[in-house]
């Protein structure tokens, strides 16, 4: 097994090397003055099992893009094997068709992957697991809970795990466990006549309490925004903010900041522009090759 | 037949929908705040005939991104057929491989249209012919020359066409067929020690000709603005450039205008951020549906 370092690897790449004890190699790349990316593997991979390495966060169409140019140049280098780890799977969130015509777009994403020769696939945890089974082949999900506690664990005295909507339920269940404390989760609902969303909460009080929210991707940071308030207005001492993937885009860490959030906790799936807590995820990865 | 407006069309579907007198329909698209693309079909497509419009000019991976989303949407809402007409065709320079290992991108691209459902590719001639050979599906090329001719016709006085290497020989050839006058090619090489590249000529005078240099693809100018140079050291009256896809990056026209580059003459496959010369391209598209 050879662990070949995508265009965008976050240092996973360099990280499962060393876990697994096996060789890395990097992708040759350069982008051309007009965009277009150029991909060169080395040749020394043939007759090889290639363990690739490639997160699709922002420039998500980019970094894909060089995914499926990588994928088949190691198949055209004639690597025995393809194993395709993406740490972050863009598009994840559109899994399924809430009006007629739309793009299942990760269908589409996990469909080229596959066809171009990637037979297994490693992700970690994405927004639903069950966008994975458009995936033809082989499949594995690394699961970041137990990284993501022992950060939390650190830099947080009395937890309380919650949810910001019912989506985060499970995730909120498995994140107390990990934590050995309890958990709830807010319920959206919207307004029938103004269409406005509001947050439904039947908790008590969290005095005392340092509120661990944890998502699965956080984008704008609308939601976490939300339940920081609410839970802020319940008497926690502090709140805090965890999630797998943090892409904190449109000044998502300045809203969460001025909502109060203390710490900003994610994976190194996505390293966003701003500092925030990022744990490595590689060893969950690890156990899955 | 429907055409289908996808996200970058630089209006030719709405061309193509008044020639062949055909329904235009659009795409609906919007991007999240993360840069992810939403893209949606339109469901009466069911058991139609789906012409979709994409060029991929930059950024090319976005527009390729949502050309693979939309084509699978067309196929998902039942369209019957796929013809995909992409008249600027990203990657098709990287063709061929020169070291091992190198991605032949458009290999890639052309094998993922075809297996999403796209059975048909229609394209304005790329940077070779010989690359469209990776299409699995029928492929049909549209010949820009004609437009090309007509508006440099229109333009220039006394043409005399200038191919700036060898690899624009035929095409230079042509357009000098389509404008009843004469044509040569310069030949670039290669310093062996020096690695410097050199423009070989062995024409005579190009006294009082408006020459008119064509290429397929001018991305930052560079062998355009050495041929220009070399045509006016040979008493070129104006010189002027024609190209198929002209992407003109990095300040391209610029640098074009500062060699004495009169007009700079392109078609609407790709609309670059300054302002030249563009020959809708719709019409010889058309011949090919």
């Amino acid at each position: 097994m050879i662990i070949v370092g995508g265009t965008a690897t976050n240092g996973i790449d360099e990280n499962l090397s060393k876990l697994m004890g096996a060789r890395l190699v990097k992708v040759e790349h350069k982008v051309f003055p007009d965009g277009e990316s150029y991909i060169r593997v080395p040749s020394t991979l043939s007759g090889e099992e290639a363990v690739l390495v490639q997160t699709t966060q922002p420039p998500q169409d980019k970094n894909l893009v060089e995914l499926f140019l990588t994928i088949e140049a190691l198949k055209d280098v004639g690597a025995s094997k393809v194993t395709v780890v993406v740490p972050y799977l863009a598009y994840s969130r559109q899994d399924r068709r809430f009006l007629d015509g739309e793009a299942v777009s990760v269908k589409t994403i996990l469909n080229i992957i596959y066809r171009l020769g990637g037979s297994t696939l490693i992700v970690v945890e994405p927004h639903h697991l069950e966008s994975l089974d458009y995936f033809p082949g082989e499949l594995r999900v690394a699961d970041p809970l137990p990284a993501l506690a022992k950060e939390v664990k650190r830099l947080v005295r009395r937890p309380f795990v919650l949810g910001p909507d019912r989506g985060a339920l499970g995730r909120a269940e498995r994140m107390a466990k990990e934590l050995g404390c309890e958990f709830a989760f807010l319920e959206k609902e919207r307004d029938r006549h103004t269409g406005e969303i509001r947050v439904k909460s039947n908790l008590g009080s969290l005095k005392g309490y340092d509120v661990v929210l944890i998502d699965d991707i956080v984008s704008t940071g609308g939601t976490l925004v939300e339940a920081a308030k609410i839970a802020y207005s319940l008497g926690a001492e502090s709140v805090n903010a965890t999630a797998v993937h943090l892409l904190l885009v449109n000044g998502a860490l300045q809203k969460l900041k001025e909502a109060g959030v203390r710490e900003v906790i994610g994976t190194n799936t996505v390293i966003p522009r701003e500092k925030v807590n990022l744990v490595d995820i590689s060893e969950q990865i690890a156990v899955k090759l």
